[in-house]
């Protein structure tokens, strides 16, 4: 069975790093390239971010490419208050060596889809969906080369986590993700109706904790150092872990199930904005333009993550 | 124990007459008048659904005055394609006799308000809000002296029933729901994600079917008549039952869990127009200003119907 | 030649004052009422004011009634700054002694053009539309009875004087204006475009200053005390005067030009919220619901008013 | 005297055919280069027209790159109905034979930005303004660099062309308006309220006519045919002409009277989307951020038009 080759649109992150960790230590993934944005810190921040996760994970074969340092909406979020200074707080990790590429990230997303064979290239997005878009309005033609994208974003039944109707990645760009969902690429969203249900019990960081190498050792103390907000604020039995469940996906697709419906993108109500408007029951005419979860197993999906983390060095 | 006085504003619709029906058979409410709206049907239809349920239970000697034809908002919905040419179909009554009374709903409203003791009063809404939220423009007064409002409206997991976001009832006056919401009054709302659970499953209409007076049979027939488009559309074990939830809430409180929290309602994005936005998660600084449900016991609002219906001729 | 039938519908308000007692000055207009509402200043002070207005004119055989406190939407404006506490300050008028009569200004509206026969009555205009809305959704039927109503309302070049795109009367309840342009009404609006040629000039306001009567020594003393604002702010020759274009142009339509297209009001930008949206070069399919004025007669119109307000006491 | 060196963000289009050629013909004008968009017609039919444009002129040595397919907000216009199918119908223009440049236009905006010395280039921008707005996402550097952006878009007392209220280059992108207009850029905005006092009367025409050069019988011919759609449309006394007033304005400023104000862009509200809601009365405390002007020298504008289009050949 050959590698999917695939490219991780991201804006690291705690759980961008979990997910990138996740797809490098599988050999039925090929990641191709890393592309950054702005989202929880800046785009110069998550390009370094991402930096210092492929040396940990000695990938750094793997080139990075910083995207857009801005949405295209006028919505200004930060979640720093989330996320802390670095958006990766907790390991002690050492500034990165490795160079971030001159080209960029919208123009190499539109040059990788074009030279990857027809339907041969997945997008995993794991922040906001500012650079797919650029690249869709800059070059339309890319939207039926993709073999498809999987993204962490929206919300149905469990309602905003930034605001009470909206998910962090939707909001900080909607009309982002307003043109990636009109596009017509083959899109699997993993919402946080399903990433809430991938809680980090004591018991599965214990699991983590117990592996060997450095990576996974990263991973345990960003996750302490991360999760506590969560678990102040909410008083669940662990915090969610949101990017990795894209790459689970990829990997084991039937650790999720979700439905084929309408997602449609709230821009013109403040009380709204950013929000997936989700025609579960099917009662518009607008088509289904994507796979949206609803449910995981998330025994299943900690168990594949320790597993995958104990190959890393 | 003295009996609760209520006023009910409704829309009859089938679900609107059990509801009334339960409150006729409890002796610890009492009914003052029924107010009608247009909603599932027009304003004529719905009063003269109104004296048929009154003259079926033989209780003539409650008022019904006739409310308001039009919503404030420019949102036109008609749900007969649901509901029937009468709202009521099903069972064959006879054409009311009784008469509507000459002032207008939202006039009864008013005075009946002013009239009673402080805080002694409580209306219990069935339909769309529009005759509270004109009684509010009309007589800013009244805000402060209703012991309280229980309603049938809006959703938050279930989504919506009417369009992917938005409750008939909040949809259908869009503005009023603002309105009433942001009046101060004290409000309880069982929304679609309680009253989805109370379903008449085969067992629980076998129940109320076994029933002798004439006031269960039309019941039975009603739900019979109307059960049958939900059970088509979505493939679940039985109708769910909306209006009598809050009915029943005033009986027994205990059969409903909810939270106090925000509610506002989306005016200005079509896409989520009359969209209860819930701040389940307290997001946001906006002050709690209803106590909305999100569980019931089902069996025992069953039990608890049964047990008064068998109470009616 | 008989006599128009008006009920003027108001917020005094100095141009309000105005106004009306051009229209009691006149033998060809029969004031049937004056209906107040909140707007520049509460609904108290503006019914207060109409009295005031009537016992200067010793016009006591006018009702006054009270409408709506409060606009149906959610906007709230005042605009005290530009008008002083009383909304009319200026002329030391005494406190009124006639009363405020208790029927409800919107029911007395329902009420005089039901009774009223068919296309006899014109409703006069010049605060915000609540109280006629709220007639149109209690008694949709009144909407064929009018024989018309004329309102100082909107703007096109002019831009707004509340926000850059809206004027005052339209935002302070858009709500209602949406409600009666959409009613199917037939309806002369006087903008600002208008309004804002009918300039106080040192000239005019001489020839004010000279007449004898009462009435007109506290026009000009309101004149004087309200003008400066204006005057200040934008270095115009003279103050603008919004209302009496209304009841000029029932008295001598030839004073102003205008044109029948549609016009639809902004509620759902904050940018444009209140704004009248008129379709003057027919680039929609809307069909048209108002006569809107672009020009006028100002020195014409001065001549009227100036004449008229001589033979008031 | 040097010349000021522009780029010419364009989609010929009539009107741009005659601004490009008013360019060329100044020698205090250095166009670096056409950059092309979507609007009238295609982004492909565009850059075509502005080949066949540079041919004609024999100016084959500035390079045109085409730029953006589409607008970045949903809204999708076609003008093909009043500017025919290529868009510049009327004179017999050959296929051109010039290349289009491989690079992308919003690329190289970026590039020649920020390759020119600070603040030595304009940016003149004739259609909708996707490419700049794609730009300042890509490379938020380069808005502090430009020396100014001077654009036909806009309408203040004039209304919309394209809706009541909105003209048709910033309606065809409203988002990319938005995004210019917050950007901090010196923006000189030339608006119908401007265009449609610069008619082409027969007068003027006549004098066109009278030139010897194909260029100018090029644009005659454009002229006729693409007038007429105005002329049937109002009855004006000719049809206006909008782009070139851009270009007149870097020649010779003193055409134009305007005024620093702020501009905002309506996006929220379908009536109103696309609409720049200016602040003309300072009535807001959003600050200038744009020259809007409102009156035109139309003599000295068509004079200076018609001495330039005599030095081409
Ligand atoms: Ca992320
Ligand atoms: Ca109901
Ligand atoms: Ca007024
Ligand atoms: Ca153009």
């Amino acid at each position: 069975m050959t590698a999917h080759r695939i490219i991780i649109d991201t804006d690291p992150g705690v759980d961008d790093a979990v997910a990138i960790m996740l797809a490098l230590a599988s050999d039925r993934l090929k990641v191709e390239a890393l592309v950054t944005v702005a989202g929880n810190v800046t785009v110069e921040q998550t390009a370094r971010n991402a930096c210092r996760i492929l040396e940990l994970a000695q990938r750094t074969d793997i080139p990075v490419h910083a995207g857009c340092a801005r949405p295209i909406g006028h919505t200004r979020v930060s979640a720093s208050h989330v996320h802390g200074v670095t958006g990766m707080d907790g390991p002690d990790l050492p500034d990165p060596t490795m160079p971030v590429q001159p080209r960029h990230g919208v123009d190499y997303l539109i040059d990788a889809i074009r030279d990857a064979p027809q339907h041969s290239l997945h997008l995993v997005m794991l922040g906001p969906m500012t650079n797919l878009a650029m690249a869709l309005i800059k070059a339309p033609d890319i939207a039926t080369r993709l073999r498809g994208v999987v993204a962490m974003g929206g919300a149905r039944c469990e309602g905003g986590n930034i605001t009470p109707s909206a998910e962090f990645n939707f909001y900080a760009d909607p009309e982002a993700a307003d043109i990636v969902l009109r596009s017509g690429i083959a899109l699997t969203l993993l919402p946080l109706d399903v990433t809430h249900q991938c809680l980090t019990t004591p018991a599965r960081l214990a699991r983590l904790r117990a592996l060997p190498g450095r990576c996974a050792s990263a991973v345990v103390a960003m996750l302490e150092a991360s999760g506590r907000f969560d678990l102040n604020k909410y008083g669940w039995a662990g915090a969610p872990l949101h990017d990795p469940c894209t790459v689970a996906w990829l990997l084991q697709p039937d650790l999720f199930a979700g439905r084929q419906v309408n997602v449609a993108i709230s821009l013109h109500d403040p009380l709204t904005r950013g929000m997936s408007v989700v025609d579960w029951w099917d009662t518009t005419d607008r088509p289904a333009n994507a796979l949206f979860m609803h449910d995981a197993n998330a025994d299943g999906f900690y168990e594949l993550l320790t597993r995958h983390l104990a190959r890393l060095p």
